[in-house]
């Protein structure tokens, strides 16, 4: 298998783009990685997008995208895998170079997510979880979060503050980067006085609904200097895991396996361990997930994931930085393009640009995305050379 | 880069499935497949579906189907170009395997379509036409086709006869298929009185609306001995191309680029020529999609395709068998799933399991599948040791 470089990245600022069609989104941030990494051509691309059916009324997405960023003819393949989607177009693309099959590969994802009316949107997300058992009783992802956010409390003490610290210290995080729809502060008493959702989480507990893309390029690692100048970032290690996406049929509500199985084949095939990794960005499409995340990974024992926020260890200057970018929360959640968005921002955390939000000496870093509420995740590492 | 042996196959009978769910359909399959490999456990696995967002209200379906199969934890993943999902799924799976990143992958498609009521399949396919220049003007399928056949009856003088004589040759060759939908036969006169869709498109120059599901083993070549003892078939050739999938954007009409494109790509990976090839299976979607894509593949002049149907040179006995399976039009067509059913009918003729609708002497088949109408197009080629 051949070794795989990032040498370019692009994105935009994130939000409720009325004025930008869903083709429009993807390809101004294909193109601003197209000139990050100072190419015009490609042999290959992927493409996370979740449900650009229910969305926009659009499936054949890569086609679409191919033809509009004007590489007609183009091998394009869209994957899905919920809110995992943009993850695994990075890992396609990565297996594809490592077979020899092409050398340079685009791993984008987008979503379009305000042309919905009504409650289109939870419709849409609701379809990552089980249609059959979940959904169709009326299950709603903030409701199985909720269910997971009690759980956690009765069974280690997860307190109500310990939630909203994770939204605080993202919102902060976020208010550093441009790029975010949210780049504001949030208070704990703000958060815990937001409106409802699904006890015990509020709307500030939440990730938003967001139009936006992300978009990487990827060569063989050997021949990343013929196009960047800028430090080459190697993506050395890629895991992927489902598990049952209905609640009812896991283990437990208070850990998710699908994302430690993940974590672990990522480690084992960059040859790290835990301690090697200097940043995290992790899924936090809701507070609790990102406390859940983070001891499934491993980073904290389980339990201790919200005290853990709560005390500081996890921000930018913390032991282990997570979600330096504002993660979902802040930056918002364009769900195909997320887990990319991830990865660029590893990338300039990696390259020493992310401004105020930089990591000191971050040289290896991860991002772990996933789909519904845990059923796929895909976790990457990804070091600086 | 390894090569890559197909040594398994499982397909059900297709139909309207109302008492079979759709993971119901796609498990079915899956596990004839791993009946006939002899195996058990995956590595990875890719599913070709085209909408099941629109069709079921499930998204996230790899992570689904891997859960009902009895392979929690598996890398698994969901592809999509419309109807060319099934092709690119497989190829996805060869790449993974050449990859080295894995040994034995399960390459399937699924379509469940009849759970929609009103127009409701209508439009969810049509979200395979470009949204924004032709569905949103009322542009379906069926249309988009009368315009490819209107085209090339002016241009070429292809006549209502040629285009009924695909019917009637495929119809043949399904009513030899125990799996096909409509395995009966027609007649030039029943399709030429049948009911009008689009002007010159009559309900038997169409697919029908199925249910159904198809899966594929691979191994690494060097591999399959270990697990089957039948014939053992390599895929030897691999080619996808995009094109615009909006038909106003197109050089023409009357040909269809991608195809074009993608069969020599896949012919030059395979180092063949079209002569070599002894069967083929193709997108017919409508009478005028096989003859169209029978010339944009070469296998006749431009314009001649109508005529070389009606001179019977495309029937199992014909110089070139075109869709001894019955072809989409026949066998049926769950969008998803067909790129890889076309496959499975590829390995039975070319391990002499196709009973009554056998091609004598063949070694060497291709399977062409498209999205929409023609904006997508995967080519591969399967030999027999």
């Amino acid at each position: 298998m051949r070794d795989v470089a990032i040498i370019g990245v692009g994105i935009q600022k994130w939000g409720e783009l009325w004025e930008k069609s869903f083709r429009d989104i993807f390809v101004e941030a294909a193109l601003n990685a197209l000139d990050d990494a100072k190419i015009d051509k490609l042999d290959s691309m992927y493409i996370g997008c979740m449900s650009s059916g229910l969305f926009v009324g659009q499936e054949h997405v890569a086609s679409v995208m191919a033809d509009y960023l004007g590489q007609r003819h183009l091998a394009a393949t869209r994957v899905e895998s919920a809110c995992a989607s943009g993850g695994l177009a990075l890992r396609c693309g990565l297996i594809e170079i490592a077979s020899g099959m092409s050398d340079l590969v685009l791993a984008g994802g987008v979503e379009k997510m305000t042309d919905v009316s009504g409650d289109g949107a939870t419709y849409a997300l609701a379809t990552a979880a089980d249609q059959e058992y979940e959904c169709y009783h009326g299950a709603t992802f903030p409701g199985l979060y909720a269910l997971m956010a009690r759980a956690h409390m009765k069974k280690y003490g997860t307190t109500r503050d310990q939630l909203a610290s994770v939204a605080v210290k993202n919102h902060d995080n976020g208010s550093l980067n441009p790029n975010a729809q949210y780049p504001f502060k949030v208070t704990l008493e703000g958060v815990k006085n937001s409106v409802m959702i699904a006890e015990p989480l509020r709307i500030l507990d939440c990730s938003p609904i967001t139009d936006g893309a992300a978009a990487l390029i990827l060569c063989p690692y050997e021949r990343a200097r013929e196009f960047t100048d800028k430090p080459v970032i190697k993506v050395t290690g890629s895991g992927h895991a489902t598990d049952s996406i209905a609640l009812h049929d896991r283990t437990s509500l208070t850990t998710l396996d699908g994302v430690k199985v993940a974590g672990q084949r990522a480690l084992k095939m960059a040859g790290r361990k835990l301690d090697d990794i200097d940043l995290v960005e992790v899924h936090d499409c809701f507070t609790i997930a990102e406390i859940i995340v983070s001891e499934s990974l491993g980073f904290f024992k389980p339990g201790q994931g919200g005290a853990a926020c709560e005390a500081g260890e996890t921000r930018i200057d913390g032991k282990i930085p997570i979600n330096p970018s504002g993660g979902l929360k802040s930056k918002g959640h364009p769900v195909g393009a997320t887990g990319i968005a991830q990865v660029v921002e590893i990338v300039h955390q990696l390259r020493g640009e992310a401004g105020k939000r930089q990591v000191k000496n971050a040289r290896i870093g991860m991002a772990q995305n996933m789909g519904g509420s845990g059923g796929s995740s895909v976790v990457h590492i990804m070091e600086v050379e």
